[in-house]
């Protein structure tokens, strides 16, 4: 396995591969990236995944600072899985000036997690836009777990006509039901037991959709409910049509049930699909 | 001389170029983009050539629909050129679905040209970051003539870390000095002997700079009168710093000048760059 720092090199070396797949991630790396690189692994001549922190999609209070670095791990386990390339390029070889051309996506980047997070899915959008050009992938893959993510960026990659095929990769979860995050690693042992409950309360609004219930705004209030009474602070329980993340409309029956709370300090988000 | 009008087809016959060179118009050529041609014809397997009236960079109350298309002509010329491929997507080819991921320039983007047509500079940046995805070439050429947009698609070009080298090409002009441009297809007779006279206030503003001249806001108001007492409307004449076109700095010397007047209903930019 190689490691490599600058675009430059990055490029030289790619020259000779036929076809690359890409896991682009802020590294921390857990069972869901490294499945990612796994659902590739056989569809390409070589396997590349990024590892970078990206200041760009952190507003100034969120935790860019204390958001776990384990390079010398994360290698390991990219080694372990086949990858052939970790590309870690510094924050200077990404950013040599000041980021001030953006790709600015539609009103999704507002809504739900993009909310909270004022700028995030803009900065996404810009660091995802700049490794594919750095990369030139013919696939690469994302988490569902980061459900707004993946359609930002595959809208975008339609609306910009960007030559790479996306693999949107069902989420990794513990045996438990909590969806892998780097995050998790912030949970005391009290909250990573109580962590799980955000998966049952998603599946409990999927059987009373499943069931028939159609007043999503009770599901939803109900659902906050009960996780504000085990001690957790939601952001939204939302309930959307998966093909852009608005309300549904009458008649949508592709739906996604989307989730963001705090544990203590720690802002978990999970999502689960449902269709009637 | 091949026509192709699918981003499909255009992507399923390049597969087989070395290397492709690229130049984006809107049509109604003239010896201003075959020169783009000529500069590139040698250094490629592959010289491709985009005709495509860009909706989204006309403002609602400019020449969009007056625009003039020439599609049959444009292509003999092109064929006599050398040009290997025309790329004329249709509307709905370039915008299946409203577009709305742009790219979203800094400042530069609403000085000049951006502060009379707002928009203007977004809508070419997303527009030329489509057809760089769709054409994927290894050279793009664009000329001078429009200055602005030059620095705004060549700074886009380094910050999205596009992989493809940019040909900013010198004006062509006819033999009185005027800049040669599709707009200038809308001057009456008596506008067309006295449009060169914007060239030549622009001489007498690198005169004057040459000159050890240092004043440049009276320069440039100087300029604007002399053209305004001929009959002109002036939008702006203005000395910036080629590198990012923001006011020169004490130090500065590599500038240029930028202009942009009315002659009757019709608008004509031309700029001369002027290094101390």
């Amino acid at each position: 396995m190689e490691i490599i720092y600058s675009v430059a090199e990055l490029r030289m070396r790619l020259k000779q591969e036929q076809s690359v797949g890409f896991v682009p991630t802020m590294g921390n790396l857990h069972a869901g990236h490294i499945e990612l690189t796994r659902q590739v692994r056989e569809r390409v001549s070589c396997v590349v995944l990024s590892i970078f922190v990206n200041r760009l999609q952190f507003g100034p209070n969120e935790d860019f600072d204390k958001y776990p670095r384990t390079f010398l791990d994360d290698c390991d386990r990219c080694r372990e899985a086949g990858v052939d390339i970790v590309f870690a390029p510094d924050e200077k070889e990404m950013y040599p000036v000041p980021q001030d051309y953006l790709v600015e996506p539609p009103e999704i980047q507002h809504i739900l997690d993009g909310a909270v997070r004022p700028g995030h899915f803009r900065g996404v959008a810009t660091v995802v836009l700049k490794l594919f050009n750095m990369v030139q992938p013919h696939v690469a893959l994302f988490g569902k777990k980061d459900y707004q993510q993946c359609r930002v960026l595959s809208n975008m990659v339609r609306q910009f006509n960007l030559p790479v095929e996306m693999i949107l990769a069902e989420t990794v979860r513990a045996a438990d039901g909590l969806a892998l995050s780097s995050r998790n690693g912030y949970l005391t042992a009290a909250e990573r037991s109580e962590a799980p409950q955000l998966f049952a309360a998603l599946n409990r609004v999927k059987s009373a959709l499943l069931a028939g219930e159609s007043d999503l705004a009770a599901i939803e209030r109900r659902t906050v409910n009960e996780l504000s009474s085990r001690g957790w602070r939601p952001d939204y329980i939302s309930i959307r049509r998966q093909s852009d993340l608005l309300a549904p409309q009458h008649g949508d029956r592709d739906l996604v049930v989307l989730a963001a709370a705090r544990l203590g300090t720690t802002r978990l988000i999970d999502n689960l699909e449902v269709s009637l």
